[in-house]
C-alpha cells in the first residue's frame, strides 16, 4: 500500500515498522477475548434455537427436552474442544483447520476446509452483529426498523478498530468479554439461588399457552425424533468459533500452543455451563417463546396481537431473575449486544490469517499474503467487511435466516480437520519408536477419532434437517468459492510454469538480442511526442523511425507538412488504416518489422499524458494507448516503452 | 476497435472500409422515414395526452376543447417548422441545434442544447418504445406484465440494427413508416366519409360518463385556463422530432439543405392534418379517456371494474370506423406500434452524430469522435442504448411518467437554437450588400423571431404546468450533463494548454537528454525478469543496475546468492523498506538518481507477465506493477520500459 493520505491516516494510524511486529503478539488473558469470544457469544443465540426449535411441537415439548438437548449439545462440545486441544499442541506454529486439512488430506480437502471457513467467518459477522443489534433494541427502542443499517455501521466500525491492529483490538474488547461473562454469572447465580430457596418467579410468557406450529400438531415417534435432532442441531451452534482459537495461534504469546489449549479449556468450560443453566432456569421459570408468536401464542385462547414483542431467551431469563425493568436487565442486555459485537471482532482476526495462507498456497490472488502498514491483513479485513455487510443488508439483520446457512460449514471443516489429525497420529506412529510418546500419540489419535465420528454425525444431521432452511444455499457458495480458488490455483500454477527458470544453464530468455529497431508512435505533433522522440534518441538505437497511422487522409498531409517544417531528424511513415482504426496497424506494422528480424528487438515508444486524477477522467481518456499496449504486449521481442508527459499542478504522489 | 469476434461479425457484419463511406448517404424518400419518423409518430401520442389532460375536467371539457387545443398545437408546429426551414438552408454543412446555439451564441449556450438533446433523445427512444409496446399489447395480449422487458429487448434490437449502419437502417424501415401513414390515411378518409354521409358510429366509450377527476370539479375560469395551457403543452409533445431532421442534415444526399427543407414541409403538413382530424373525429364519435378509470367513468352511475382496458384514441377511432375486431382495426394497431418503434430509430440517427460533434469540440470524451467499423458512430448507439434502456425498466415502459420529462428539453433547444439563427441573420445583415439577399435575410429572420417567441412561450408553460410532474427531473438532468461536459471541457483545455507545441523554435520537450541510466526491476528470479535484463542490456545504456526491494529479508538473501550462483554481469542493488511496501521504494530511488542527474535520462525496465486472459484475472493479478507504474509515470526525467513475457497458449490477437 502507497503511504496513505491524510484522512486514512488519522482513522486507522501511522504506518508501522516490520520491526515492531513482535510486539503485536497476544497474552493469554487478552488471546481468550479476541479468538473465543465467538464460541462463547455463540451461547446467546444458540439456547434460543434450541427452545425456538422445540416450541414448534408446542409447550411441552419445549419443558420435557430443552434441558436435554442442551446436555447433549454440551457433551458434543466437550468432544469437540478436546479434540482441537490436540491440533493446537500438534501443530506448535498455528494450526488451523485449513493448515491441518492441507498437511494430512492434500489440498483438495484443504481448499474446501479453506472454502467453508471463508463462508464460516463472513457469516460470523453476519450472525453476531445482527444477534446484537436484536438484543441492544430490546432496551434502546429507536434503534427497530433500522436494525439492518445499524448492523452495517457496525460492521464499518469494527473494520476501523481491526485496520488499527490486532493489540489495540484485544486490549479495546477484552473489558466487554470479561463484562458479559460476568453478568452472566450474576445472573445464573441469583436464579440457582432463588431455584434453591423457592424463590425463582414464574416468567412473564409463562401465562401463555403455546400451541404446536402449523403441521406440527401430531409430533409424536419418529415426527418428535426428527424435530429433537433438529433443535440439536440448531443448538450445536453453539460450538461455532471453538476453531478460531486454533487457526489464531501464531497471533498468541509464546508456548503458544499451550496457551491456545488452556483458552479452548476455559472457554469450553463457561460455555457448556451457561447453556446447560440458562436452560435449566428457562424450564424452571416456564419461558415461551415461538416462531411464530401471533400464530402459536394464546392468551385465554385469544392469539396476541401484532404489536406483541419477543424478547430472547436471557433477555426474558433476566427479567424473571431480577425483576421486569431493574437495572440486572439492563445491564445483561448491553453486556451480552456488546458481546456480541466483540465477537464479530474474532472473525476479524481470523479471516485475514487464514487468507494469507490461502494466499500464500496461491488459492488466493497474492496481494492478500502480505501485511498492510498497520500489521495486519488489511485487504482481506476489508473483503470479509463487505462479504457480511451485503449478507447484513440483504437479510436485513435477521438471526434466523442467517443461523441456517452458518452450521454447515463450521461442521464441515470440524469434520475434515480431525480427519486430518486421525490420519497425521497414524503417519507419526509409523515412525515413532518412544513406547511413551506412542501412548500419547495413541490416546491422541482415539480422542480425534471420537471428535471425527461426532462432528461427521452432527453434520448428516444438520443436512439432513436443515437442508431447504439454507443449508443447501451454504453449501452452494462453498462449492463455489471452492472453484473459485481451483481456477485461480490453476492459474498461478500456469503462470509459474511459464515464467520458472530452469535449475542450471542458459535459458532462452537470457540471450541478448543483437540489434535494437525503434519506433516511436505519432498520434499528432504535441510535446509529449518530441519529448518521446527526444528520449528515444537518447538510447542511440540502431534504427529510428516514427510512425504515425493515417486515419483521416488531411490530418496526415498536415501533419507531415508541420513534420518538415520543422525539420525533425526522424523519418515519419504514415499506417494505412482502411477500417479507421488507430491501433491495429501499428501493431501490425512492428510484428511486420520483428518478422524480418527475428533475433533483433523492437522497441515503441509511446507517450501519455499524466494529468489530473479523478474517477471520471478515467472515462474520458482515449482508449487508443490501452489497446496499442495490449496488442504489443502480445507481441514476442517487442518493449514498449512509455514516456510520461506531466501536465501542470500534477502532484508527485 | 480491434477487429471483433465472430459473434460481433455474424450480428452486426463485417467492418466496412473509408472508401465505402459516401454510399451511405440517404436519399430523401429514405431520409423522410429515418429523419422525421420521430415527429410523424409523436401524433399518436400526442393526441392520447391532449384528450387525458383534458379529461381531468370532465367529459364537457374533452367535447369542447380538444379539437381546438390541436388546431393551436398545430399553428405551434407550422412556426416551429418554418422556422427551422430557415436553419436548414442557413446551414448547408449540417446545422443541428447544438451547431447554431454554439456558433451564434457561443459554447456556453451550446453545450446547454446539446445537454437538452442528449436528454431528448433518451427519452425519444425511451418514450417510442413504450409507447409502441402498449400499443401492440392491444392487439398481442401476451405482452401485458412484460412490457418493460419487451421495451428492453427492442431497444437491444435496434441497438443491433443501428451498429449496422444508417443506409441499411434506412431501407429497412421506410417500409413501416409508410405503411403506417398509408393505414392512417385509410383511416381518417374513411371516417371522414362517414362523418359528412352521417354513417360515423359512436364510440364503445360514448356510453359512459366522464366525470372530473378528484380536485378538477370546479374547473372555471383561471382554473380552466390553466388546464387548457396544460393540456396545450402535453399537446405539444407532437413536435418532438421537428430537429431530428436538422441534426441529421449531413447524412442526406445533396442538395442537402434543399432536401432537408422538403423533408421538412412534408413532415409538418402530414402531422397536423393527423392531428386535427384525428381529434375531430374522436369528438364527433364521443371517445371517452381518463387518466383513473377506476374514479372518472361510470356507467349508470356504477365505476368501471379493475378488469377495465383503456384503448388509445387511435385504437378507439379504428374500432368505431372499422367496427371491433375487423382487419382495420388490427392493421392501424400493428402499423402505429411498428412506427413508434421506427421512431425510436430517429434517435439512433440523430444521437451519434450529435455526440460525435460534442466529442470533437471536447466536451465528450475523444472516443465518441470517430466512425466506428461499419461507419456509424458505434460508441454513441451503446451509450443511448444503455440509458433509454434504463429509463424504460426504471418507469416500466408507463409512457405518461416518461413524457413529462420529455417536452421541456425539446423546448430549450427550439428556443435556444432559433434565438441563436435570429442573431445569425443580424450578423449576416451587418455585412451583406445586395438588397435582394437582405430581403430575404429579414424575411427568414422574422420568422426565427416568431420562432423563438412561441417556442419560449411553450417552454414557460410547460415549466409552470408541469414542474412538478417531470419537467423539474428533466431540467435536473439537463443540469448534470451541462456540469458533466463543462467538467470534461476543462480537462481538455488544460490537456490541450499542457501538451501544444509552440508554433515556432525548439521547445523543451525536443531536448536529447546525454545520458541513459537503466534500471532493471527485479521482485524474484525468473524468466520474464531475466529477458527484461537481457533487452535492457542490447539497448546497451551509460549505466545499468538490478534493483530488488528488500521486504522479506529472507527471500531478499535466496535472490542474492541465486544472482551470484548465475553470475549475472549486473549488480543487483537491494532498497529498504522498512513499511513492507514493495513500489514504493522504487520510485523513491528512481528519483534520487535522477535528482543526481538532472540532465540525464532513467530508464526504468519492467517484466510484464502476459497469460491467459478473462474477467477474473484481472482481480487475481499483483498490484504492485500499477502502483510502480503509476508513481513513475508522475516523475519527470523516466521512461518506464514494459518488458511482456508471453505465457504458453497466448492467442496473439
Amino acid at each position: 500500500m502507497e503511504s496513505g493520505s491524510l484522512l486514512k491516516r488519522v482513522l486507522i494510524g501511522r504506518a508501522l515498522r516490520t520491526d515492531r511486529l513482535s510486539d503485536t503478539l497476544l497474552p493469554r488473558r487478552l488471546g481468550m477475548p479476541v479468538f473465543a469470544s465467538d464460541a462463547l457469544s455463540s451461547v446467546a443465540y444458540a439456547v434460543d434455537e434450541i427452545v425456538l426449535t422445540l416450541a414448534l411441537a408446542g409447550g411441552a415439548a419445549v419443558y420435557f427436552y430443552s434441558w436435554e438437548v442442551g446436555v447433549a449439545v454440551g457433551l458434543v462440545m466437550l468432544v469437540v474442544v478436546a479434540s482441537y486441544r490436540q491440533t493446537v499442541h500438534a501443530y506448535p506454529g498455528g494450526g488451523g483447520d485449513y493448515e491441518v486439512a492441507s498437511d494430512n488430506l492434500g489440498p483438495r480437502a484443504g481448499v474446501a476446509v479453506g472454502s467453508a471457513l471463508i463462508v464460516d467467518y463472513t457469516l460470523t459477522v453476519a450472525v453476531s452483529v445482527s444477534a446484537g443489534v436484536q438484543n441492544a433494541a430490546a432496551a434502546l427502542q429507536f434503534i427497530r426498523g433500522y436494525e439492518a443499517a445499524v448492523a452495517a455501521g457496525l460492521i464499518a466500525l469494527l473494520t476501523l478498530i481491526n485496520l488499527r491492529g490486532v493489540r489495540e483490538s484485544g486490549r479495546a474488547l477484552a473489558v466487554p468479554v470479561y463484562a458479559f461473562l460476568g453478568s452472566l454469572a450474576i445472573l445464573i447465580l441469583t436464579g440457582a439461588v432463588q431455584l434453591f430457596t423457592g424463590n425463582l418467579d414464574r416468567a412473564a410468557s409463562a401465562r401463555y399457552e403455546l400451541l404446536p406450529a402449523q403441521g406440527y400438531e401430531e409430533a409424536t415417534g419418529l415426527f418428535l425424533v426428527f424435530l429433537l435432532l433438529r433443535s440439536f442441531a440448531s443448538g450445536s451452534v453453539a460450538l461455532t468459533g471453538v476453531q478460531g482459537v486454533a487457526n489464531g495461534v501464531p497471533a498468541l504469546r509464546r508456548p503458544k500452543s499451550r496457551n491456545a489449549a488452556s483458552i479452548l479449556a476455559v472457554m469450553a468450560a463457561i460455555s457448556i455451563t451457561i447453556t446447560v443453566s440458562v436452560l435449566w432456569l428457562t424450564r424452571e421459570s416456564g419461558i415461551q417463546m415461538a416462531v411464530n408468536p401471533q400464530q402459536q401464542l394464546r392468551l385465554q385462547g385469544e392469539p396476541v396481537g401484532p404489536d406483541f414483542v419477543q424478547d430472547t431467551v436471557l433477555g426474558q431469563l433476566s427479567q424473571v431473575v431480577f425483576g421486569q425493568g431493574s437495572f440486572g436487565v439492563l445491564l445483561v442486555a448491553v453486556t451480552t449486544g456488546v458481546m456480541l459485537f466483540v465477537a464479530a471482532n474474532t472473525a476479524f482476526n481470523g479471516f485475514p490469517v487464514l487468507a494469507s495462507r490461502l494466499a500464500r498456497d496461491r488459492f488466493l490472488p497474492r496481494g492478500l499474503v502480505s501485511r498492510g502498514q498497520r500489521l495486519t491483513y488489511s485487504n482481506g479485513i476489508l473483503l470479509l467487511a463487505a462479504a457480511s455487510a451485503a449478507l447484513v443488508l440483504v437479510y436485513r439483520a435477521t438471526v434466523t435466516e442467517l443461523i441456517q446457512m452458518y452450521i454447515v460449514g463450521v461442521f464441515i471443516s470440524f469434520t475434515l480437520s480431525q480427519a486430518g489429525m486421525v490420519r497425521h497420529w497414524n503417519r507419526r506412529l509409523r515412525t515413532e519408536l518412544s513406547l511413551r510418546e506412542r501412548v500419547g500419540m495413541v490416546r491422541s489419535r482415539t480422542i480425534n477419532q471420537v471428535g471425527v465420528v461426532v462432528s461427521a454425525f452432527v453434520l448428516v444431521i444438520v443436512l439432513l434437517t436443515r437442508f431447504t432452511n439454507g443449508a443447501g444455499l451454504s453449501l452452494l457458495a462453498i462449492g463455489l468459492i471452492w472453484m473459485g480458488m481451483t481456477m485461480v490455483y490453476r492459474y498461478h500454477r500456469t503462470m509459474d510454469n511459464d515464467i520458472s527458470l530452469p535449475a542450471e544453464g542458459v535459458d532462452a530468455s537470457q540471450v541478448v538480442p543483437s540489434r535494437v529497431h525503434a519506433l516511436v508512435y505519432v498520434p499528432q505533433l504535441d510535446r509529449p511526442t518530441m519529448r518521446a522522440l527526444a528520449y528515444a534518441r537518447a538510447t542511440r538505437p540502431h534504427t529510428l523511425e516514427a510512425v504515425t497511422v493515417d486515419v483521416v487522409p488531411e490530418a496526415t498531409r498536415e501533419l507531415r507538412t508541420a513534420w518538415q517544417q520543422r525539420e525533425l531528424p526522424v523519418t515519419l511513415r504514415a499506417l494505412d488504416s482502411p477500417y479507421r482504426e488507430s491501433a491495429r496497424p501499428v501493431i501490425d506494422y512492428v510484428r511486420r518489422v520483428r518478422r524480418d528480424r527475428p533475433r533483433d528487438v523492437v522497441v515503441v515508444y509511446v507517450a501519455e499524458y499524466v494529468g489530473r486524477e479523478g474517477w471520471w477522467i478515467r472515462l474520458v481518456r482515449d482508449r487508443t494507448l490501452e489497446r496499442l499496449r495490449r496488442g504489443l504486449l502480445r507481441t514476442p521481442g517487442v518493449m514498449l516503452v512509455t514516456v510520461p508527459w506531466q501536465g501542470e499542478g500534477l502532484d508527485e504522489d
